[in-house]
């Protein structure tokens, strides 16, 4: 038997948390660990949206469920405190006589908000905030961005680019990037709820933005930007029914084009991003990763609105007269941290966040 | 006594090789090893511009000359064949006695190629070729990639963007990198024989173009490409006498401007790249590095006279309104191979080379 002290349960919780990854979709991702007497009794996870809680996952697990009085529980996630799909867990912990609870991380939804630790030390629960904080909170990073910012999405602005900082040569659709690359993106995409292009790539792209390494329960939402309405439904975003679609425009035209078909028009008079973004928002989407093409990316960046970046510096050259990345409006200068500079085939991806994000 | 056949005496003579970087100036870096019966005699390298060959300066390092003579010589480049600053080697090896050569690579300058392994085989010297040659060829890169091009010098264009692939805020000079990287292109520029800047990066930024972490007893020259004659002789360029300064110019009048200078004009109706670093070529320049701008980039990479490229990915964002990095003439799309990704203080450094020089 490993005495308590020496074992790191809030690790292992974590380590559980991940086991919910591409599963939990809107929910955050949480681990849970039973211990007593620094013994484990067992260990559990958010299975999945709609699905049991983490704690209520590990209660389910021990295998003597009189052991659990007086036991610890390390939970990488303050537990709810409301009534949703399931009972409140703080509740039901409270009722099993459990003894302490080690949180890692507050919930930042309104919902919770510090309702759960407030509950359990009401019913004589002794709680502990912040162990291995900063690895519970980078672990919902979207999440926890969408409730801490009045519920807007986390953008994530993604390009591939040549190393003279170009997308492709004018009127050709150029392959900047190998197999290896394109399939690194479709990872990136199923930790994003949406995917954002505009018209213009959705039309000489005619991409499918899907994640095709693996089946998702919640496929990421495809969003086209199409103010000046020049999509047609004859597109493989609109006819595929591989994920749910989103046009956004200001052509009300749309609105009948579409008609009959799968893609859900949002017409507006006028969209601004924020106006985008804040619907998003209402729509529950917290994260949202921003494939292009250029002006649409420049567009971005001439707004507050995003927090991270992605490029893939393709080994190529285009030329001076290839077509630039990222057009468009003026925008500040913005000094972001490095989060990661890997080699993935002909590619090095480079991922940097704002600075004020880059703690969270 | 380690037996010769675990010894790699190559691998030792392409480390000593080394300790002439920076030293040895247009001539190559050479490393030499002597062996008799499997035990070491003597390493040497060539130690600088005008100064003693590798093998010479192993003899010289042999406690007992006796030793010598039925010795193994292990020597990264083919022994020299020509009076030059210093009688021919492979005469010298001859008449030592040594037995055998090992040689790493063929000498491709029009002088030696191949005629020192002639002499020294004609003199009864048993001569093997192409132990390590691909270290040995990577060692002078540059000095082989200049005599087998006839002349023209290995072409490198550097360039620190944002990960936007910007230059700068239009109308501001923008300090895209920090100390660590301007420190990093500083170890980059001492490997080179030639800094080339255009007239508009010599204006706004008026650099120094210098290498300041070490004195160089040949520091790399500055030429600034000055079509129109826009440069004057008020610049740090011109009057710091740091290194060297070449103007290439179209302007006849920047001859009379530049007398009374150091500078060195080149003048002529027209200039074409090609021409200028056929020039540089002529003046003994094996190897460039090209700075910048924007356009003077973007006109490389609209020639072939360019291998290899290093960007400084900076991680920052300067939006879709800034000015571009590489800008200009249409270019056919080229892939690169992968040398070097490293962070380097606040950018990602990435170095590409030509796939078809890659290998040299």
């Amino acid at each position: 038997m490993i005495p308590s002290t020496e074992t790191d349960w809030m690790a292992l919780a974590l380590q559980e948390a991940q086991k919910g990854r591409y599963l939990t979709y809107t929910n955050p991702m949480v681990g849970a660990v039973l211990v007593k007497h620094g013994r484990l009794l067992a260990v559990g996870h958010h299975v999945g949206f709609g699905h049991e809680h983490a704690e209520v996952n590990a209660y389910h697990h021990v295998q003597n469920p009189e052991d659990i009085q007086d036991s610890t529980l390390y939970v990488t996630l303050e537990p709810c405190a409301h009534q949703g799909k399931t009972p409140p867990c703080c509740r039901q912990i409270a009722a099993w006589g459990v003894k302490t609870v080690y949180v890692a991380q507050v919930d930042p939804h309104e919902v919770v908000a510090g309702k759960g630790i407030v509950y359990l030390r009401a019913h004589g629960v002794t709680v502990h905030i912040g162990q291995h904080e900063s690895e519970a909170e980078a672990l919902n990073r979207h999440y926890n961005f969408f409730y801490r910012q009045h519920e807007l999405p986390y953008v994530t602005l993604k390009a591939a680019m040549s190393l003279d900082g170009k997308l492709g040569q004018v009127g050709q659709r150029t392959a900047l990037t190998d197999t290896t690359a394109s399939t690194d993106v479709q990872h990136l995409r199923a930790d994003y709820q949406a995917i954002l292009v505009g018209s213009e790539t959705a039309l000489v792209d005619d991409p499918q933005l899907t994640v095709r390494w693996r089946q998702l329960d919640y496929p990421p939402v495809r969003v086209i930007l199409d103010r000046r309405g020049r999509v047609r439904p004859t597109l493989q975003l609109a006819t595929d029914q591989a994920a749910p679609t989103w046009l956004f425009t200001s052509d009300s035209q749309q609105i009948q084009r579409f008609a009959e078909t799968a893609v859900k028009v949002f017409y507006r008079d006028h969209w601004t991003l924020t106006a985008v973004l804040q619907m998003l928002g209402e729509q529950g989407v917290q994260s949202v990763l921003v494939e292009g093409g250029a002006r649409v990316h420049g567009a971005f960046l001439a707004t507050d609105h995003w927090q991270e970046i992605v490029t893939y510096q393709a080994l190529k050259t285009l030329g001076g007269q290839a077509q630039a990345s990222f057009v468009g409006a003026p925008a500040p200068t913005v000094s972001l941290a490095l989060v990661q500079s890997q080699v993935v085939g002909n590619a090095v991806k480079i991922v940097a966040r704002r600075k004020e994000d880059a703690d969270v």
